[in-house]
């Protein structure tokens, strides 16, 4: 894949609006359709996804994690109080005899559940597996209610943010391999965001529902959130203007060095510590060689409850070419944290094991992948055929069976037409369609001679084989090619 | 995998009963447990299900089948009528602002769904997924109300039975490939089932419910059949006896020819069509080479209503050592057959697709192969992860992220501890115990000479080499072993 030009950037960013919208569906009750906010995966479609995620599951076993698959639907009790104000997004199953059952909403959770439930203290995972959100395609542009999701998560006590900086490192390692363009991480620490309302004097009790608001950040202007958090939340209008002023900060190690001494923040000692970590992790970063893509970013907030420490998210960048206007945000791409406390709220002793892990966002990276290659005009073969056996004449059926049989016998890939009779035409149309590049051909005279016709579809060359040496004749080409 | 001798192949059936069957899980409010009849899938397990599922997948790409994704739940409508009796059984999911929802039964409703939405009219598809049936962990032994499939389906207006042999063969390279030991396939048609009905005096209107109840005749006794046919739905006694004849005929194409000259069976046009598309269907089966690997048997049902034609399904069997007792039927493990007017069903204008196809039941084979390993105490790694980055001495995080970094730069699958200052030992026994082959070891010495010590975790020999050609020696090792 080529690098992307700053002016391809660019169309991208514009496309995007339009690319991620789900499309309408006006269901006819006599015509198949599906649900709305769902879609399909034609085989080209399937081509492209599985190519991602080829180079996303190898990030995760480069670093040493192990598959997990759970259930799609947990029981809704395992799912409450999970999602803050997000509970009401999940897809509930109806009742139909006396479990109550929810779509999974991430793979955070029923990973947290796995691990109480087999008493697990360290592990490390990845799980590739769709999650559903009823969110109205309406209000969040660019989501669809059904979506995958590939997450690598970190279990266990260890020392201070060496796994963290692994998962900061592994999200460096998968948007590079994917070539999208530049990209920024933001990171920030609950404990600063907690540490921070604090000391702004947001009531305690409303921690977690303005948290939930800052989160909107990256889809509304600080105007509509502080409005959303003064009116909609009842808090403090001079409240909401001290956050209003922290939100603009974002920087490197120097940040952290500076809120250090902010005479307002360093007031909270939850502020502190969530300090003391990122210093660390920068310093970690630094040693991983990926400390310039990474932003402290005083706005992320990350909507989910359950997060305790660090916070992430990844966003595209438009090209440095644009470096001079505002950075343009196509979207996150890519999130996490640590969540220290999840697994206790399954265990029945409360016993909890430190999580830190990150979910890579693949429905947007598989469109823009998918546009590019459109732009690029990239062709993708929807299958792996290698041969396609052929005849120029009637009644040949039943050889050609004996044929395609005796190459599936090999393990070749072979395809053939239904047909009693196919026209030769329609055989080479089909070939070249499909872009399969070996021909078998039996005709009369073959039969007769004992061999067949072995043509190469895109040179036309044909050369004549005995029937004992064509799998090996046709191996020795594949291997060639 | 060996081949399974006759002893062993008599465990497993033993096995089966109890491997099959959901563990129960008494579930604690406090305590993290997952919906009945559905459970999650531990490394181990996940990679016996990968190589199960590449080798499945592997069959059909031979066959050039391109792959598709449909959501997990269709508009309730769309299912409605396709599964007779088994309706009940379906996920509704609950009705949050108008759409009905229910999670897929199977694969094949939302394939048709697919061609007729997209207008398409010849298409060779397979997909793996997950679908979802509510069926009684009581009632039906062995089954997971979560489980997956791994359908290929060939859409297309063909000449008779070609597609069809198709499916049959590749059913056969599946189960051969897989090594689970002697397999047959039952095939019947659906217009011979109608037929048989219709002469032994089976009133239409319960041609399907009829059908539904000999469909459990691999799970229950003809007694107890014919007890569901007789008191349950109302049928004669005398028809449900005629039917009784029909249901013990197996055998191979000799049978077909028999059953054409059957005086009450040759009255039926229909069965006579089906058993002249069967006659075809063991030519082209004798051609492929797998005909004594397929038996006609009447009593062969297939309880979904979708079915139009032929109808099949593979059964794992006792070795031939046990020949001349009963074979003892170890579970369908494998089915599927011709479905003509399904498509037709979502298409406005009502024009039809036919198509034929197959669903490989990998969750039982997922569990001969998992007992199989355990019985032949197979190791399985559940990382892939190469060199594991380690120091016999304090404070050398530093250095172990720096070169931990490099070797992920390379593409190297790496792995190190989280500590700040692990213990040698603890680092040696991560490597043991995850069967890791080798070890990069940084230490004062090294540290100061610029070179660290690689280890070969098997033969404990350690060389010295350079820091600068450290990613390359690990290279040439990994390509040498």
């Amino acid at each position: 894949m080529p690098h992307l030009g700053p002016l391809r950037c660019r169309t991208w960013a514009a496309l995007l609006g339009q690319l991620l919208r789900p499309p309408r569906t006006v269901c006819n009750r006599a015509v198949g359709c599906h649900s709305q906010g769902t879609r399909d995966l034609s085989p080209q479609q399937m081509v492209v996804r599985e190519k991602i995620l080829d180079k996303i599951i190898s990030c995760f076993k480069r670093h040493g994690a192990k598959g997990l698959d759970t259930p799609a639907f947990e029981l809704k009790e395992m799912l409450t109080e999970k999602y803050e104000d997000n509970f009401g997004l999940m897809y509930d199953l109806e009742d139909q005899g006396g479990e109550l059952l929810s779509l999974r909403y991430d793979l955070t959770v029923p990973f947290a559940r796995y691990l109480a439930m087999n008493k697990l203290k360290r592990m490390k995972r990845y799980q590739v597996g769709k999650v559903w959100r009823r969110e109205s395609p309406a209000i969040v542009q660019g989501r669809y209610r059904e979506f995958c999701q590939c997450d690598f998560d970190i279990a266990g006590e260890f020392d201070p943010m060496i796994p963290d900086a692994e998962c900061l490192r592994i999200m460096c390692e998968i948007l590079s391999g994917l070539q999208l363009g530049d990209f920024l991480i933001k990171v920030n620490d609950r404990r600063v965001v907690d540490g921070m309302f604090a000391v702004c004097g947001v009531p305690e009790s409303k921690f977690r529902t303005i948290c939930s608001s800052m989160d909107k950040l990256d889809k509304m202007s600080w105007e509509d959130v502080r409005l959303e958090m003064v009116a909609g939340k009842g808090l403090a209008p001079e409240v909401a203007d001290r956050i209003g002023d922290y939100v603009q900060c974002h920087g490197g190690i120097s940040l952290v060095e500076e809120l250090f001494k902010d005479p307002r923040l360093s007031q909270s000692q939850l502020a502190l510590q969530g300090l003391g970590d990122l210093k660390l992790l920068f310093e970690y970063l630094r040693l991983f060689g990926i400390a310039d893509k990474i932003s402290l970013d005083l706005s992320l907030a990350r909507g989910l409850d359950y997060y305790t420490g660090v916070i992430y998210e990844a966003v595209l960048l438009e090209s440095p070419a644009q470096a001079g206007k505002e950075t343009l945000n196509v979207g996150s791409v890519a999130a996490g944290g640590r969540y220290d406390r999840l697994v206790a709220q399954f265990d029945p002793k409360g016993h909890s094991v430190p999580c830190v892990g990150l979910s890579i966002g693949v429905e947007r990276i598989f469109y823009l992948v998918e546009q590019k290659m459109k732009i690029s005009c990239e062709k993708v073969r929807t299958t792996e055929t290698q041969v396609f056996v052929a005849t120029p004449q009637k009644n040949f059926l039943q050889e050609r069976l004996k044929i395609i049989a005796q190459l599936w016998d090999a393990g070749i890939k072979a395809e053939m037409l239904y047909k009693n009779n196919p026209k030769l035409l329609t055989q080479l149309h089909y070939c070249e369609k499909e872009d399969i590049p070996l021909m078998v051909i039996i005709g009369e005279q073959e039969q007769n001679e004992g061999v067949v016709k072995l043509r190469s579809v895109a040179s036309r060359e044909e050369v004549t084989v005995n029937r004992e040496s064509l799998v090996a004749e046709i191996q020795k080409r594949l291997s060639e090619s």
